[in-house]
């Protein structure tokens, strides 16, 4: 035991490959983490064992190092057991090649990392609200007249005030040139922010066209193109491994499918 | 310019003195940070400006380093800016020795922060949504019935369920001795879930009031007594810098106030 101590055995993950746990069959959160590796082309596996082993994994009381996780996405490797989506990007944005050069910009990390919060909070987790507003163990139908009320709210106020947010953020001087929004490199939050435009596309496509013709946000859709043309992303999202939105994060209701 | 690289100019923050900017009047998201710094016996100021200085913070737009922010919490510490509770937790956490040695355990930083965003997760965000389901730009009164119904809800499932999660954390190997989440040692996640228990036992006394007579929550209930009686963190709460709960994401509605 003296010999393999907790950094020595935690340095070695580095050449092991990334397993990913995630629920089958919806992108979900899992699908920021995917698009990471698949950007990267990184060495990795998704869940095979269905949601057997998504359960498995949350069951799992920890071990020495690795406290029992709540809820997938889960990041196995090696050694290292995490969860929660914006924490697995922090981790694999520097072995990735998805954060500044920490030489360069030592605290680069932590401003992309903001900007993968708020994309998730405004983006991600408020679009999941709006078809669950009362409770995530209800179905839907039992909380429609909830859901109307409260992506109407978000259609109107609180889309627009996101993809404003991040319209300033690629016309700022932190974003450099070109269309990515820190440094003028893509960073994981791109893909975060890409993956969110394309979600909310697929969920209110009514309110997004118009948004989009609107003209004001013209970085934000650039960026969801600009991401979308990079060849691994390209071939991924051609590939199989790219799920169907179905009954996860983003879903197609007609009745909140709302012009705003 | 030359000499004065990115990595030079943040490196030389390290001597200099954080301040916080938060929406004054609340404890709120700021608490977080707040806790971090006193715990800490940290060198930082607080909002002195009023809700001005917060609104011309979310104004600026920014410079070369750091993009706009969108929200506070917002921590400046030399050249750079940052928002976000949990990546601002995230950046403090090393300099104020909140997190796992990192030579020791590379990786607990990781391990913590999932705790810390689980913490706020279930514990803040979801309190703040019981008494706003519908529109933040809405007031509670807007949104009375589906408060109560989104509360009803949190009360009986979620609130036990986060709470239970935070027990087999507790309980689990890597908790190590003594009563802290991970480690053995006090990490900003246990502040984070010292807040967020205080916080819902203001919102949800009679709730929480079963709960820690339920005997099933032991340990999360002792953490919070723990870190209450931690020198700096005691000394803290009786001073004015303690903020009184009221508007923000605790409140005390007596409708919510359900008895599970």
């Amino acid at each position: 035991m003296e010999s393999e101590t907790p950094a020595k055995r935690q340095r070695s993950a580095k050449d092991v490959p990334y397993k990913l746990v995630y629920w089958p069959g919806i992108p979900g959160r899992g699908e920021h983490i995917r698009l990471a590796l698949e950007e990267a082309g990184a060495d990795y596996s998704d869940t095979e064992g269905g949601v057997d082993e998504v359960l498995a994994s949350i069951q799992d009381s920890g071990d020495e190092f690795n406290p029992p996780v709540l809820a997938p996405p889960v990041l196995k490797h090696g050694e290292l057991t995490i969860s929660q989506t914006p924490n697995i990007l922090l981790y694999l944005g520097p072995r990735l090649g998805l954060v500044p050069d920490a030489n360069q910009n030592p605290d680069g990390i932590y401003r992309v990392n903001s900007l993968a919060l708020t994309a998730l909070d405004g983006l991600s987790n408020e679009p999941h609200d709006c078809h669950h507003p009362i409770a995530t163990g209800l179905y839907y139908e039992d909380q429609k007249v909830e859901s109307k009320r409260k992506s109407e709210d978000y259609v109107k106020n609180r889309l627009p005030k996101f993809l404003s947010y991040f319209e300033r953020v690629l016309g700022s001087k932190s974003s450099g040139d070109g269309p990515w929004l820190y440094g003028g490199s893509l960073t994981y939050a791109d893909l975060v922010l890409f993956h969110c435009v394309d979600g909310v596309k697929f969920m209110f496509p009514k309110a997004m066209a118009k948004l989009e013709q609107g003209g004001k946000h013209t970085k934000v859709f650039a960026l969801h193109q600009a991401v979308g043309e990079r060849p691994r992303i390209a071939a991924y999202l051609k590939s199989s491994r790219r799920q169907k939105y179905s009954d996860g994060i983003y879903r197609y209701y007609e009745a909140l499918d709302i012009e705003p």
